[in-house]
């Protein structure tokens, strides 16, 4: 065989070592490369095109909402991310350092960006003048660097890909609203886009971000049972505008702090689709983030008037405006679908001679492995009403996974027993005090995803730790 | 005023100085910020957009021709940096080292990539085994790191943004067809999309670019004279295959180097649209890539009516597909028609009391400041066709200055007198010996720019420098 390309291989299975179908998922559905520095990846063309699906997507949403997109420097100055102290003392410790620019020294240590809080506060100082530059709102699509030590494709890298928004307001409140706005977005594209269920909260103050007054999330469960944060959005209030010294005259020619926010989604996601709708047949998209949302796969392709066929199909779909292309390359059929189920392609149509005699072809659903024969007139319509069926039937089926794995833990024993047996969310309740997030971070590796909005009910009355009396329900996890 | 904005300053005149008039137009036009990092710049909302509008238009293109896109890391490890001698001399020397990750030194130097060619090669050499992995034809958007001495916004800057193809071939043939077609993918966009007509030609060896076998290039003409180099197309050759031990196995089962190409376009671009199209009223952007195409502006707009017609006219137009925002601020008409002027949108719609009362309003062009008074019925379409007009007169009037800044020069008495009397090209032929192109460099500072494709007219029979024979002809000039 020389140097020729291997057979496709199987997949280790989900239930036998879930870390490992993942590492085998990223680099067989050819999301991945390892590249030679550790910890960061090569995103391959599929891997890549899911993100631009995800930026477009999110970029339009941001828009319809009045952001715009800026592009700010690579790299900090120390003395900048000196300035607010919680920020630099969560991000300094993993940051990558700049010290010689060619053969020469820099007089200032510079960092690779971790994230941008303080580049954009000090481009607000000296853009900010008076309320009528009020609100600002940006957002910058770009890579951040953070000095991991243990990494895991999209979940964990030295380097990701991300959106990070930065508002700046003349009064908290629209902060405030501003900061939950974003959230909600986060929260809808996930649900609507991605077809991923989530949780949506406050998280606590041991768990906010470095610098931020509060901060918000939305939490994501994968098919085994762990939690992942898929989006935060921070609330500053004045704090970075204090250190930063960004002030504006307002209309009672009274000079004021603005109040701010942050708020980020990252290539993480891409994590989060396969861990949500992923099976041992591979990768498995929702037909909305589908590089590709239909294979066509002639059979018996050499047979006369075949080929011609899946390209006259492939080209009516594709002036449809379905993401469609054509295998029709020398591999077995079989080896065909073992690589469009192994990319995750939603849907596809097989076609062959007796297809073609019929005026028919087959649609398999990538979800289901559900087969159905159809018209070949029409075919686009009935593609299009299919792929709007998998999508709503793949965000219901993790809605029903993700409700079947959340538990309520009235007391510790019960906690201790679901935690150590019951992968997925605990609900219990929560006396506010960081000591019982501690402990239970301790015991059982399991941290306070979120305080839930929409849920409140209050299970018990005391702390599922400590017995105090408490009021606060959390949904607690283990997390990636 | 407090810290109220300054109003709208006057720029200095492009004829008093030209270097002046360009700082003052990124600045004033509000496509720049400067940040604390010396030459790092800040994309705002305005010099973003330009740039979302050339990547989707640019992206389109690429795909067209089979490039699928990829993202490679930020990163690259001194030693594979040194695998390619004339690649590490002709970069080293303006490369940002990092040294340590959070507190801890890297046990390699890593350097911020300043192109990717290293990092494509290592990750071509372990993905391509056979001739059916062959073409490899990809690209990536984002930003990349020169640690130059002397900056300037846009046209040299540390840190800019940019794509970056990286293609790998079975054959000799094949790479140089893909670097020509790039160069031409790259020339047609320049002159259709952004109106900038473009010499295609070849650099010599003394220009070409570090690690290549041959370099081509499109080269513009500023409105000052200086040429500026808009994008170049490599053909490497195996050079870079060998280096890295990319090969192949062929169907003759026999083991073969890649034959490899690359090229590249970058923010620079938004320099060219800058200094090709504005006047002393500042930027004049071309419809196809300006982000607001239309600013609907009302007079005497506390009337009763007018607001509401503006609003009507900016949704209507919007509905059609139209660029168009609306100026209801409470500044004076007169000010907002300098803003739009200054921030080069291409079209001005003014509408008052009187011509909403005729049905009428008044279309004011950007670049030629000509007014006509038309009819509010059928708006959109009379904008469409005003747009097409714009683009394709400021393209002729481009052209035209560019072809009447083509010198030609038959011996080096005339190249002097043209070289410092002339700002533009001046055509002149070339014996081919380095010798020359050092001794007018040293001279006049101008550069060959390149070896025109289509005009390689004999001017003269000998070296416009050293009187030897010469065949070449060569476009020289000084360049930014």
């Amino acid at each position: 065989m020389g140097k020729e390309k291997k057979l496709v291989e199987a997949i280790t299975s989900m239930e036998e070592d879930f870390a490992q179908w993942y590492t085998d998922v990223v680099k067989k559905a050819e999301l991945i490369d390892y590249s030679s520095i550790k910890g960061c990846m090569i995103l391959k063309p599929d891997g890549y095109a899911i993100w631009e699906n995800i930026q477009k997507e999110l970029d339009g949403r941001f828009k319809e909402t009045g952001v715009e997109n800026v592009y700010m420097p690579l790299f900090i100055p120390e003395s900048l991310l000196n300035k607010e102290k919680d920020h630099v003392e969560g991000f300094a410790p993993e940051v990558a350092w700049v010290t010689h620019g060619g053969t020469n020294p820099l007089q200032e240590r510079l960092c690779v960006r971790p994230t941008s809080e303080t580049l954009f506060c000090d481009f607000y100082s000296n853009l900010i003048q008076s309320y009528r530059d009020l609100p600002k709102l940006y957002n910058q699509w770009c890579s951040v660097v953070r000095w991991e030590k243990e990494t895991r494709p999209f979940l964990r890298s030295r380097e990701f890909l991300w959106q990070e928004g930065h508002t700046a307001h003349a009064t908290a409140e629209e902060a405030k609203e501003r900061t939950l706005q974003m959230l909600h977005v986060y929260a809808d594209f996930c649900e609507e886009t991605l077809a991923i269920p989530v949780v949506r909260g406050k998280k606590t103050d041991k768990e906010k971000f470095a610098g931020a007054e509060a901060t918000y999330t939305i939490e994501a469960l994968m098919h085994d049972g762990k939690a992942l944060q898929s989006g935060t959005s921070h609330n500053f209030g004045d704090g970075f505008a204090k250190a930063f010294d960004i002030q504006y005259t307002d209309r009672d020619n009274q000079l004021k702090y603005v109040h701010q926010t942050s708020w980020g989604m990252t290539t993480r996601l891409i994590g989060a689709i396969i861990m949500v709708h992923g099976d041992d047949s591979g990768l498995a998209l929702p037909p909305a983030i589908a590089p590709t949302q239909v294979m066509v796969i002639p059979i018996q392709q050499h047979k006369e008037g075949v080929l011609e066929k899946a390209q006259s199909v492939r080209q009516t779909l594709a002036e449809q405006g379905i993401r469609v292309k054509l295998d029709d390359s020398e591999k077995s059929p079989g080896w065909k679908f073992s690589e469009q189920e192994m990319r995750g392609i939603p849907i596809r149509v097989e076609i062959g001679p007796k297809d073609i005699a019929a005026g028919q072809c087959v649609l398999v659903r990538r979800d289901t492995r559900e087969k159905t024969t159809v018209s070949i007139d029409g075919l686009g319509q009935t593609i299009k009403t299919l792929l709007d069926a998998i999508q709503s039937d793949m965000y219901a089926r993790a809605k029903a996974h993700r409700d079947a794995h959340i538990y309520d833990a009235h007391d510790y024993e019960e906690f201790t027993e679901i935690v150590q047996n019951k992968p997925g969310f605990i609900r219990g309740m929560w006396c506010g005090g960081q000591a019982c997030e501690d402990k239970i971070k301790e015991d059982f590796a399991a941290t306070a995803r979120c305080m839930p909005f929409d849920d409140q009910e209050r299970i018990a009355k005391t702390c599922v730790c400590c017995k105090k009396p408490a009021h606060k329900l959390i949904y607690w996890g283990k997390a990636y």
